[in-house]
């Protein structure tokens, strides 16, 4: 689900996780074991800013968590209040420059940010700043709603976070350091996942509750959409700097982004993925020997699969672990010679068989195939190909790193050529009916709706700037 | 599987993985991938040794083989014969200078070992040579075989290796390199596996098979007990040392060792494993909710154990995965705050669940305690353990690192009061009988015998040294 | 010279070192070569910006330019113009943060500026920047520029330099980099050095000399006081931003900071640090048997002040080479016990002798106590101790890291005391007026003057901030 | 001196350099400090074993001794007694594996051992040991020694030392560290230079003595031609293993390879080299307007020229600090377009100038035509050339890396055809009478002999081995 995410274009990636917490003597430590256990979102850089209300402590750096941070930078973060975040690589991405949390010096004193989103009015508002003499140190969203809280007026910092923030439009969860206040903040339709707990006196705040269970924490609530979250020495307040309305959580953390053991609005990640499973069994059954889950994301929902046709669910694809960075990749000769980076087809499983191959999405389909001819050659008789997640049309502008339209195979291909594309027997997608009944469950679900944009087109926002895949920050 | 084992004194361990290819332009870059695949068997340290037939090229480490070597470094090593090893680390070893393999000047050239298991005399040998004027450099077994053999005055280094191989009794699968020949010899009872495979014109060995998989060779066969091969430029010969006997491979291979996607006497491990969890479910069947394994070794006999049961299988633990040697970890204190280091319980799997947890042993019961009060904590009613090996009552001397007798909780406890010492609500072992059948399954199996000494006592050669868990190399 | 300054806190410490280069397909190598030929001016961090008329290539770090680059990073820094900067450590400052070039987005596109020397109204600049929406990244005066340039509103950046640098006051050799531009600008009294020269069909900037000889460039002239210099594709443009005015060079670049083989106002250093010796000599003579300098700074002025007494020169005193940041520093207890970090006194040279030890300055006094105790250990049986500045009584403004005036010691003590603190049998400094005339010397000199403001207090400029030795940047 | 030479094949380059100490809690951390002032003798490698009296504590690596060690490191060091090694970088040697201290286990235990100089029959003994099976490790003569030891039958440790010292012949300095005795002893001629001290209760050993002052120890003795000393609980003890002959200290160590503050026989290195100067001065004098010194081993001599002179002793040549492993060398195109790597020639100082260039040694001569032509370059009008040592006409096989005969270029020319290769307006060496004369000079010396072999060929041990350069270790 992780680091091997970097190896391979025909995924998508999230762009981010924060994490932050306010009240607690180890609270560097606690951020660090927080972003750890969102590795998955992000593995870039890393950083964590803390206070000791007096000034800030700043570490970040490109690479994973356990790369970045040591023990002894850990306890030079000292203080009571921390917040950190994780950062996917972009392909051309800038490195350290764009490492968050971003960390500014204004008239209000020091400031940390970082945010988990994407804005899509960000263009147009940078280049009004520009304008007007504002200089800028990255080409992050974040930078914009930093800048738009240098430039307000507003007596309070806590007035210019949310003159700044009426001025945005996009999906994000936003963390804000001062010396001695943290500021959480949701997007006005909570498309990004947004929790909030508590440990002992202190609170916490993470992209996905994983983060909670790590460090003992205690699941509160999720930051509601439009909600802005203040906790200082006066204690915790809320306020809404948006009118409430419905949510639309982006489907697409239940079918690949969220690490399973998450809940996202009270639904339990697995269990989601495990129904889609059962789901796309009841509606593309398929005479096979062997279910088989593209390891690490298709796990749950292969077992759902499996469980709903009573085929037996086996280890066909074994990924290879430690293929990080460091990992001296073979040359496309050697490739050729058959060595195998990221995945190997089970001969011992899959020969002879007949096999259900389930995969969370089809982005550009290269991966899809390239998996088909792998259980081919390891002797597999037919290959069918289930797909937990409705064909991928659209683009995402909310913080998915999603190729361009023309890139994405459903946008310009039938299934029965996608299919034929990838080599397979058969292939079938959940349909997005399915699909949210899967998610929302027998186990309940919030009443929140859900953004099914890359899927339908149908965005919930205007999507003013003109973005390119370039353009995604 | 691998790298969190460092983190985990209750689990077995295996002490190293051998590779070897002869007749490959790219020699060093196929050991380095079949050295990757077999990592799971060793993270102490990586070694590779080359040659061009003119001279050696070494290179040793302490970390992962992804840390140990880059670009750089394996493009020195030159040559189209290579060897490798990667070595496990044992409590109190002694870093890089016991890193193998092995290199030697002596009187017939230059000479590089590598071996896979251990010696039950070594210390009577070791002992012998060093009164009679040898110096040793490090303490591992495989120094003693290199003496041996340069002692020898057979006038060819083939009869002085099996001169040297006749005097050691042990577990072991060794590899030599000298400058125009590499060597292969598997220990008379062929107690660890050690498989032969081709790749275009070049000839591959490996501890698993999962190595040649990564890289594109196929197997060939196993190398037999007894059995010396030796390549070179006349081509490939076979000869033995030993006479044909009844192989007694490892149990403990099957049961937790070995790679699932490998195959060890034609038998797939993931298949054995899964056969064990329905034996398993038959010979001590529970009415429970879910059925989850402990990550990632149980998996196999979870699933197994589910679908006999009707049981669905659930991802009720989740491994945080990055743990590695750079992790910061955490504080006693933080640890009793509720940090968790390796595993964690899915609250939104197991509350309000009766939950049976496969594993594939009991050590020291340390570990099942801890995962028995996770899943508790996080809300399950009940809690069934069920192993998929049976009471671990013996030391191993053949290469796994065992603790001493005292330690080993089933040499003195029953199972009932195995149950309560790890607060179980129930717990079951599968029968050897079981085990042995379930392994061999369905799908055949050699002809060839288990060693089962850890289970039974019974070794199947005499225990010469006065062996400590101090004493293991 | 060097490293060694990071241990030593009775020493003066430059701030800085700039390097450019215009229309070189190496340009970023040779300011590679720049930089470390000016490495004495700056160890804590180092920094290129390059470009190739399309985008920055950025590449920063702390540590000296050799940690900081390997070939891999020169390479990725493309482009026929760049511009680097080193960078003294700050007790207290703020690591890689603070490193130059920076680097910003604005307006008009992507600038990176450097700079060597100190601002004395940017404190209150500053304020008034962000009073109005600015927000700042670094500590360093030299952001306060880019907001300036940012802010302006004049059309093109030659005019937002100018009028900027109308705005700020103080000391500096500046250079800005532009995707098309070089521009290089002196303070209005030219305080700092800084020298342009050609290499080829090439222009390069550099704040020595030194760095012309090392890559082969010519020296062509010194950029003049209140000067800008604007090089792009229509060629070389010189203008002016403040009147022709007497230049005020540094006094102390010559005493102590620039290298040796540098010259400044036409002036070579060693040259006139041996004049400075030999006045030192006739002002202050004395009887001894042997001279000796403390390395390295004070050899040249050693070796004149034994020319013109005939006291033979010998190596009295030794530094012990490669004691960087990497090096074990002995514990207090390990000091007393004698070891000795930074020099020894030779015995062999000293024991029994008269000792003349020529130093360049005292600061606070507390490194001449040492080394008078080192040489009395080592035998010598007078130590008399020559000055060839006068004494240090203020603090600098102009980018040079002076302790406050009360840490002194020549503030507050008069010679004869400062001779007693430190242990001498004698003490005596040049005069300042000795000092000038050895400077300016024989060999001519040019007309401008010299900033002596350390030792006079009369300062150049108005010292408009209230500055502290912790808000210098 | 010292990393520079790294850069310079055209430098004799010492192998070694050793330090013992016995007694003393922090016994690793001042074997550190005086490695480290030994550093000059070798920068390839460095080591340092101590003992607690129990075990063995061990670490080497490649680099300098700051960059082997940290404070984590030493602190592991645990013992009272240690010993280190700095090691020399021979072309085509083999890193790490050669590094010492040497470490065994045999018969009696541990042993560690670590040398300074070159055995001359080292091969024989080699082939003889591994031809009745002994197994090497390395390529050094060191290890031959341990292997003698370890074949003694004698019944103690020290009987078995003197029995393999009396079969070696050669030049050392040797140091043998068990669990319980430090041993060191000195070749039978005194070859190389080996001295003793005190620090407090505890007995010091060095190759030379600076680091005996860097660690505050006190002077004793230096170990005698063929002198072995044994210290363990009982104390100190000597004794002899050759008989009592006149020593033949190395006549290289004053001219070149030793720190100008050690005193080698009683004799401070620096005066020794002044008095070359002085000697040199009167054999040839010449006119001319400024003398310098090649940096660094050439400034004392230079000082003693100028003073006998009178000629103005200046900074003509200066070397670039920093040029370690690390430096990005130019390639040979930018070295032809005027990139300087190690010297750099002071225009300032030499242009219009008659020049006298004082060097210690020429070995193959490349080096000094291109110092002859940076000086011309500069705008010298004459060079002149002065050696401090006579023609190096014959290699050295007592540890000094000579190249062979061929490529001396004194070997095959005469001294006015070297004029002419280097491009001077003169050169002279210094007489084989005046430099010995100048060593021993008027501040006495001891009765001791010089080896003059490379000047004179008269070798002063038979000379056993076929040693070509590729042979020496």
């Amino acid at each position: 689900m992780c680091d091997e995410s970097i190896l391979d274009l025909d995924e998508l990636n999230e762009e981010c996780g924060v994490f932050g917490i306010y009240g607690h003597p180890d609270a560097s430590q606690f951020t660090y074991y927080g972003l750890h256990a969102l590795q998955h979102r992000g593995q870039e850089s890393a950083g964590i800013v803390s206070t000791n209300r007096d000034k800030f402590h700043v570490h970040r750096g490109t690479g994973l968590v356990t790369e970045v941070f040591d023990n002894e930078r850990i306890r030079k973060l000292k203080g009571n209040i921390a917040i950190g975040h994780v950062r996917y690589s972009t392909a051309g991405g800038t490195g350290i420059a764009n490492a968050q949390p971003l960390v500014f010096n204004f008239a209000k004193g020091e400031l940390a940010i970082a945010t988990n989103g994407n804005l899509v009015n960000a263009n147009r508002l940078r280049k009004e700043l520009e304008e007007t003499g504002s200089i800028f140190q990255t080409t992050t969203d974040t930078e914009v709603i930093a800048h738009l809280i240098a430039r307000s007026q507003a007596p309070t910092l806590e007035e210019a976070v949310k003159e700044a923030l009426g001025r945005v439009v996009g999906a994000y969860a936003l963390l804000i350091l001062t010396n001695d206040q943290l500021i959480a903040a949701e997007d006005p339709l909570g498309l990004r996942p947004f929790s909030m707990g508590v440990l002992g006196e202190a609170h916490v705040f993470s992209s996905e509750t994983c983060a909670f269970d790590i460090i003992g924490a205690d699941f509160w609530r999720e930051v509601e959409p439009g909600e802005m979250i203040i906790i200082d020495q006066d204690g915790l307040r809320t306020s809404r700097f948006a009118p409430r309305a419905e949510g639309k959580i982006c489907s697409f953390e239940y079918v690949y982004f969220a690490r399973p053991d998450s809940n996202i609005g009270g639904i339990n990640v697995h269990a989601a993925r495990k129904r889609m499973g059962r789901v796309l069994a009841e509606e593309s059954p398929v005479e096979a020997d062997v279910v088989t889950g593209v390891p690490d994301s298709s796990t749950s929902a292969a077992i759902g699969f499996a469980e709903a046709t009573g085929i037996p669910y086996e280890l066909g694809l074994i990924k290879n672990r430690y293929v990080g960075r460091t990992f001296i990749q073979p040359s496309q000769e050697l490739r050729e010679q058959g060595v195998k980076m990221k995945l190997s087809a089970v001969r011992g499983v899959v020969e002879g068989k007949r096999v259900v191959m389930v995969d969370d999405s089809i982005v550009r389909g290269t991966t899809s195939r390239r998996i088909v001819n792998l259980l081919r050659e390891a002797g597999a008789t037919e290959v069918h190909v289930r797909i937990s997640s409705p064909p991928v049309k659209n683009p995402c502008f909310y913080g998915i790193d999603t190729p361009t339209r023309d890139q994405l195979v459903a946008s310009s291909m039938t299934v029965a050529e996608i299919c034929e594309e990838i080599g397979a027997d058969s292939l079938s997608f959940i349909s997005t009916e399915g699909m949210v009944e899967a998610i929302s469950g027998a186990a309940g679900g919030t009443k929140r709706g859900y953004c099914l944009a890359c899927f339908t087109g149908h965005y919930p926002t205007a999507i003013e700037d003109e973005m390119a895949i370039g353009g995604k920050r």
